[in-house]
């Protein structure tokens, strides 16, 4: 019997990055986007092309990198951002513009301003200005979730004739409970068989996201929009992990439904993302937190000692969590085991950039004994932002004791020539981070600095997340930094910053300023 | 028109305490009740008193302070357990004891290796005697939601008939999908109508506990149990704020229920949770994480400026987070101010810890600007895990060189006498806990390390979270840092898990270890 196929949107490069400090550079959203690609996400919406360059450019390469999944950039119902849309796509093997305007009272009479027939012309126009650029076009219906259902299918008539094939009902602020989204996904995917897919994207303001993702399923909806560890706006989006584990867990109940979705990338795919916006799920994150298999009662270890499914129902491997914690790689591995670990772990590396990592590899194992999974994607992360490196540090020293002054001598490299200098701080870390700031001339306002420890133990890797503005008008910059030093590795991510936003430069500006919408 | 009461019964302190990595020392876990009793939690599930000294020790000193919260001890149908709930709770104003047996095939099977009779033997003589010590006793079907609901109903009827006025329907391992969670509440309650309350405990493997509560709630539970920040094994609980937030948000539905939850006290709860257990809840969480509350997108600020409702279905302040992040004291506050704020933040201290708060106040106010609300908290936090000190910091020295080794001379102050030496370490922080063990005698494992900004900015103060095991049969200990300076908060993290230890040490044991079964 074959199964329907419930299509996965992933929306992580543009809802996700919403989230406050989500914000990556475009060699992050490659490595992303290729991740989703091997994770089989059936479309990948890469950004808002006309939201800033950097964003175009993002989207544009994306197009060039990917084969199997679709490739969408969103757009506002005006023809300059469908114009960006289409032409950031035109690339792509395969492609959709996904256009939107706000369909409820609300949102149409204190945001847009506009009446009803207004937002159906636009709306209408938008689709039919798409078709030009795209034959896969997405219609959004903003604020579906607050929406008058007479309205969406009035509006819904309006683009499917004007060429949209999917309609996506998104519960914007994530106001409904599950029968409310069943009831009204229900009566749109009747009223428009055989003319347009259905599509859900449901916000996570009450925690209802993924229940109501299911039930959107369960009443019609053939595609899900979702992010990787639940990112996005406020409390974010449906998380992509626990709906599909939830279809495969539950296929008693969903048993005429599947996905494209190899669930063995799903790890994977959090820990790429994890690392790279510095947004770690919490512990007990559902599938993809650290303590999602993890039992700690001795009451629980006992059961599952005794039969697995006591207290197991998604097995560890099923999600790509197997080969984790697992010894990998020391100190005599080469660079052809160090290239396929990359492999197996998904990143697809430049000769350059491979050449730089093994370096850092070999220094590495000199030092710590066992290296594992997760040290090698801290460390691939750590390279991955740092590209263009500017700036390098080459050497630091610093003294610090209580009641004394916090002093560092830092030396950086810079166009072939080592700068040194020395600063004062409140603390180490703010010594450290002024003393940079005195040899560069950037001045840096620090948002978040975070420390991770990568694995457990005395020898583990310190992994350094800073959140950095170097102007104000413009989004923070992450930067990563990976040592077994601390201090070492929270200067190398402060100088990551600042190379990722040199990087970058000009292709900032402000996102969204003439904003309208979004969804 | 009057509504029902749905009862909230929080076991943040029992199921949350047994995330891994979660564990508190006493005197945090009293905080942490006194703060659940000013939330309006009706039922604490203050701990599992046979599970260790500690265990118990915290309960009945629980059961003392609370006054208007029913304080609940969990037993398994052993005669010990309830042996021990009963006398730890005993000086309790309002008082439960919540005991439980597995009721599915699989765990009858495989962990218990009973037959059903047996368990129906079991489950009744461990209510009659649980009733010798309370008139207040609850009853677990374990794995409830794969348990046959006739045998459910069978061994319902005889721990009604043996005295047990609640019957807790959980599912264990989070499998159940919200319809399937309300025609299993809606049978039992019709089932059990004016003889008992149905409450439901739903794990959040697959993400639908909330939805699952929720369901549960519309079909007839007048209980929820859940955790904070939705703490708890594995992927942890169904979280009670998201719970209380969604029945308060979605009133047009859930018209006829009520809580007596307050829930500006949700957010001073969720912050004590997180400083105390280090787990912070993703940004991205609904309801407490960082973002839940915040609009990055500029299409999206637009539209709150606009109107405030286009984005936003909660208001802050209904959470308590409205006084947040507003500058609140400064060097020149007096000590009356000091105590007014942390009670205001829900902390109640002692003279003695009062005096020391202030003292460190004082301190931080002569460096740090802007003094917010979570610094506070942090202040207070890492005082109350290091209220006996049997080891103090007195004063640290520290050099770093790239290519050099990273070493530290300590001084630690130990029943009045100072102690300082030298050591060397792979890191800065390494060098500073190696010089520390050699001090101190202990060896401590370190398992986790982690820094957090406690605000934004320059003079952000860093709180370190370190976790550490002294002894690898116990449990790891949390300890918590705070200084302007990173490397002098690392310094007294440690040193904090090492007083925690001391302070508890004998009372820890192996936890469960003669497992039988838990919810």
């Amino acid at each position: 019997m074959s199964k329907e196929i419930i299509k996965i949107f992933d929306t992580t490069l543009r809802d996700g990055e919403q989230s406050p400090g989500a914000s990556m550079n475009t060699e992050e959203k490659i490595q992303i986007a290729a991740q989703l690609e091997r994770l089989g996400v059936d479309i990948i919406e890469a950004g808002f092309a006309a939201a800033s360059p950097g964003d175009f450019d993002a989207v544009s390469k994306i197009a060039q990198r990917v084969q199997n999944s679709t490739i969408c950039s969103l757009a506002r119902a005006i023809d300059a951002d469908i114009k960006a849309a289409g032409e950031a796509i035109a690339a792509a093997k395969m492609k959709r513009i996904h256009t939107f305007i706000a369909t409820s009272p609300i949102h149409m009479q204190y945001k847009l301003k506009m009446n009803p027939d207004e937002v159906i012309r636009r709306a209408v126009r938008a689709v039919e200005y798409a078709r030009e650029f795209v034959d896969d076009v997405e219609f959004s219906c903003e604020d579906a979730g607050r929406s008058d259902i007479g309205f969406m299918k009035e509006i819904t008539d309006a683009v499917i004739n004007a060429g949209a094939s999917t309609i996506n009902l998104p519960d914007t602020v994530g106001f409904r409970l599950p029968n409310e989204i069943g009831a009204m996904v229900k009566e749109m995917s009747e009223y428009t068989k055989g003319r347009a897919i259905i599509s859900v994207h449901n916000h996570n303001d009450l925690g209802l996201g993924v229940a109501n993702s299911l039930e959107a399923i369960a009443n019609g909806a053939r595609q899900v929009e979702c992010t990787i560890n639940g990112l996005g706006e406020r409390a974010g989006n449906a998380a992509l992990e626990e709906i599909v584990m939830a279809l495969k867990t539950r296929h008693d109940i969903f048993k005429d439904y599947d996905t494209n979705i190899n669930t063995k990338e799903i790890y994977p795919t959090s820990r790429l993302i994890a690392n790279i916006t510095g947004i770690e799920p919490q512990p007990n994150k559902a599938i993809v937190g650290k303590n999602a298999f993890a039992h700690e009662s001795g009451i629980h270890q006992d059961g599952v000692l005794k039969h697995k499914e006591t207290y197991e129902i998604i097995r560890p491997e099923d999600i790509g969590l197997d080969m984790e914690d697992t010894l990998v790689l020391g100190k005599h591995s080469g660079r052809a085991a160090f290239k396929d670990k990359l492999a197996k772990l998904g990143f697809t590396l430049s000769d350059d950039e491979l050449n730089s990592a093994f370096e850092r590899f070999k220094e590495l194992a000199d030092k710590k004994k066992d290296i594992y999974d997760d040290d090698i994607r801290a460390l691939i992360t750590s390279e991955m932002t740092n590209i263009e490196k500017a700036y390098e540090l080459v050497a630091m020293q610093l003294m610090d004791s209580t009641g004394g002054v916090p002093s560092a001598a830092v030396t950086i490299r810079h166009n072939g020539e080592d700068i040194t200098d020395a600063g004062i701080g409140d603390g180490t870390i703010d010594a450290v981070f002024k003393t940079i700031d005195r040899i560069t001339g950037y001045q840096g306002q620090l948002i978040d600095y975070k420390v991770k420890s990568v694995t457990q133990g005395k020898d583990a890797l310190a992994n350094v997340t800073v959140k950095v503005t170097f102007n104000e008008n413009e989004p923070a910059i992450i930067g990563h930094g990976l040592s077994l030093d601390t201090m070492l590795a929270s200067a190398r991510a402060y100088i990551g910053a600042l190379n990722s936003y040199l990087s970058m430069e000009g292709m900032l500006k402000l996102r969204h300023t003439d904003s309208t919408e979004t969804i």
